[in-house]
C-alpha cells in the first residue's frame, strides 16, 4: 500500500552527512560541534551510571532537571513557572512533533515560515493539518506582520516561530513581538516557539523568548535543546515549556510517543544547569567568535554573505561562483572541493529567489580554517 | 478547546511508582530491575562519552549496533536479516508509536488483544485508527484463533501481537504461529510484535519471534528494548526490525519523531552485543529464579496464581483476599500493606472477570522477600 508520506525521502541532514563521509569531504552540512562540552558534565553521566541510576525517569523528566529549567527560565525571561511547566523529551524533535501531535486536528491550519525546519510540515500533516507556508525574504528574513496576519483563517491553529532561525540565523526582534502581540490578541491561536538556539543571539541581541510575554507564554510552546547549548546533540535531550493546560495535553502525546527520556544524562544536566549557570550565558560570545573567525576566512571568497545574526550556521550566496541549483552544488562542493553544506531550498515550499546555501561554524578554528581554504579557492 | 484524548490520565506506571515512592512502599508496580547490568556496559558509556562520541548519531542508529542487531536476530530466529533491515528508537514506545503511525490511516482498524500495553490504543487513535479490543481469558490467557477470524474487516490494517505478554506472561506456541500464518496467507495483513521481553520465557519454551517464520516476517514490525534485556530502562533505547519497504515507512516516521537516539548508549550496547552475547541467553534462567523465588515466597499468601510462563511479571488473583476493584486494592495495598502493584483492569476495554493484579519481581532476591513477607501477612 500507498506510503502516508509518499514525498519524504531521507532528511537532507543525513544525506548530506553520508556524503560528507564517504568523500571525506570537511562536514559543514548538518549543525553538530566537533567540540564537546563541559568536562563536569561528561563526567557526570558516567558517575550516575556508576551509581545505579540506570531504570525509567518519571514520565515528565526528573523533577530536579525540571526545576533547574524553572530557574533558569526565570533567571532569563522573567517567566515565573514552575516545574510542573516543564517536560522533558527525547530531544527537541520530539518535542516540536509532541507539541503539533497535542493541539492539530485533522484540518487544522498551521502557519509556518519558510525556510522552515524540515520536521514542520510532516508532523503537521501525520496529525491531519494543513501546513501554510509563508516565505521569509533575503536580507532580512524578517517576518511580514501584514503578510501573516492575511494568512489567518478560522481554521488556522497553531503558528511556529523559530528564532533564532535556522536556517538564515535571523532573529526576532521586540518590535516582532509588539506585533505577534497585537495578532494574537482575542484569538485562540496558539504558538509554538522553536528555540533551540536561544543561547546563540549575536551582537548583543536580546532573544525574544515566547517566555518573556505573558499575553504569549500562555498560549505557547516553548522549545529548546540541551544537544544545542551543551555541545552533545547525539544525547537527544530536549525540552517543552508550556503552561499548565497545554502541558497536561504535551504530555498525553511524550507519553505515548517515547514515555521518559535518559535517566543518567538527566541527572548530569540537572548539575551543569545548577553549577555552571555560566556556561550558556558565555555561550553568544563563544559562538560569535566562530562566526566572526568562519566570515573573514571566508572574506575573500566569491561567496557572499551577510553575518549571520544568530545560530551557529551561516548563509552564503554561490551565484558568483555557479549556476547550479542549491543542491547540486551542494553534491559538487561535498564531491569536488570537499566542504558539505546544506542546500536552502529544501526548506522551502517555493524555492527562494537567490542560490543559497547554509555551512555550520560550530567547529573548531583549526576545522573552519581549513574549510574556508578551500572555500577561497573556488 | 478540548483534549484530542480526553479520556487520557497519566499512565498507570507513573501513578503506582509515585504512590510507591509516596508511602515509602516496596515498588512491585512499574516494571524496572533494582539492579544493574554487566559492568562492561555501565563502563563502556563513560568511556565514549569521555572519547568525544556525543554528536548525532545517522537517524537510522549506529551502522555498528544495527549490524550487531542483525547477527542476533540471524543467531536466535534464523531470519537472515541486514542492518538494513534495524531501526535503533529512543525506546521500545517509541518503536511501537512509530510503526502504528507508519501504516495506520483514519479508519483503519488495528486489533490488538486485552489486556493491552497501554500506549497501543492512544497510538492507534491519535492515527486516526479504530482500535478494536479482544479479549484474553485466564487462566491460560491463548489467543482464541476462531474469534481473530470473526474479527477481520476489509478495514483491518495491523494486528498487535505481545509475547512474552505483559501483564500475564503468556507466550506464544509454535502452535499459535501457525495459526497466524494460516490467519493472514493471501490477505495484505500487517503484524506488529511487541517482543520487548523477547529473553524471557521460562520452562524452556522458546520464543516465537514473528522473525522466525518469513511469511509473518515479510509483514512485520518486529520491536525490542535493550532496556528489558540490559537492565537499564532508564536508557530508553529500544529497536524495530522490518523488512525493507517497511522500514522505509517507519523511518520516515523514526525521523521526525525523535531522528536519532543517544551516540554513546548505542556504541556501549554494539560492544555488549559483541563481547557478551551470553548474557541475553542466560536470562531465562536469570529470571526463572527470580520468579521461582518469588513464588514460593508467595505460597503461603491468600494470593493465587500461576506461575508466570514469561516477561518479569506475576499476575495473582486477590478475590480471597479483598472485594475492592483492582484499582482501589492497589492503592490499599501500597498504603496499607507497603507494596505496590498495577491493577490489571487499566489495561483492558472491558474488565476481566478476575481481581487480577500484577507485581514486577525483577528486584534483589532480598527485595522480592520482603515484599512476600509483608503479602503474606493479609
Ligand atoms: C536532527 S539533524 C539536523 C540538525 C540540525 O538541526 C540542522 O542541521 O539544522
Ligand atoms: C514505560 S513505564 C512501564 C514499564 C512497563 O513496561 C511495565 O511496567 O509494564
Amino acid at each position: 500500500p500507498a506510503s502516508k508520506l509518499p514525498q519524504i525521502g531521507t532528511t537532507i541532514f543525513t544525506l548530506m552527512s553520508q556524503m560528507a563521509n564517504e568523500y571525506k569531504a570537511i562536514n559543514l552540512s548538518q549543525g553538530f560541534p566537533d567540540f564537546d562540552g563541559p568536562s563536569a558534565l561528561l563526567n557526570a553521566v558516567g558517575a550516575y551510571i556508576a551509581k545505579g541510576m540506570n531504570q525509567y525517569a518519571p514520565m515528565s523528566g526528573l523533577p530536579v532537571l525540571r526545576e533547574q529549567i524553572a530557574v533558569k527560565v526565570q533567571r532569563l525571561y522573567g517567566n515565573p513557572i514552575t516545574a510542573d511547566e516543564v517536560t522533558i523529551t527525547s530531544g527537541a524533535t520530539e518535542a516540536l512533533f509532541a507539541a503539533i501531535a497535542a493541539v492539530v486536528r485533522p484540518g487544522d491550519e498551521v502557519i509556518m515560515f519558510d525556510p522552515a525546519y524540515d520536521s514542520y510540515d510532516p508532523a503537521v500533516e501525520l496529525n491531519g493539518g494543513v501546513a501554510v507556508h509563508l516565505q521569509l525574504h533575503p536580507p532580512s528574513f524578517a517576518i511580514d506582520w501584514a503578510k501573516l496576519k492575511a494568512a489567518l483563517t478560522p481554521k488556522t491553529r497553531l503558528i511556529i516561530l523559530n528564532s533564532p532561525h535556522n536556517p538564515t540565523g535571523s532573529v526576532l526582534t521586540a518590535a516582532d513581538m509588539q506585533q505577534l502581540i497585537e495578532l494574537v490578541r482575542d484569538t485562540d491561536l496558539l504558538l509554538l516557539g522553536d528555540e533551540v538556539y536561544e543561547h546563540i543571539a549575536f551582537n548583543g541581541q536580546v532573544h525574544q523568548s515566547l517566555n518573556r510575554y505573558p499575553e504569549l507564554y500562555e498560549r505557547s510552546f516553548v522549545v529548546s535543546s540541551f544537544g544545542k547549548t551543551y555541545h552533545a546533540t547525539g544525547w537527544k535531550i530536549g525540552y517543552c515549556v508550556a503552561p499548565p493546560p497545554l502541558t497536561t495535553e504535551f504530555r498525553k502525546m511524550h507519553q505515548y510517543l517515547t514515555f521518559a527520556t535518559c535517566t543518567p544524562m538527566q541527572l548530569a544536566l540537572a548539575d551543569i544547569l545548577r553549577d555552571e549557570p555560566e556556561h550558556a550565558d558565555n555561550l553568544p560570545q563563544f559562538y560569535q567568535q566562530k562566526r566572526d573567525l568562519f566570515c573573514s576566512l571566508m572574506s575573500n571568497s566569491r561567496f557572499t554573505f551577510t553575518p549571520s545574526a544568530g545560530t551557529y550556521f551561516q548563509l552564503v550566496d554561490y551565484s558568483a561562483i555557479s549556476d547550479l541549483p542549491d543542491k547540486a552544488f551542494c553534491e559538487w562542493l561535498t564531491q569536488q572541493v570537499g566542504v558539505a553544506a546544506i542546500p536552502v531550498s529544501v526548506f522551502c515550499q517555493t524555492p527562494p529567489e537567490m542560490r543559497l546555501i547554509r555551512f555550520c561554524f560550530a567547529k573548531s578554528d583549526e576545522t573552519l580554517q581549513r574549510a574556508a581554504e578551500r572555500l577561497s579557492a573556488i
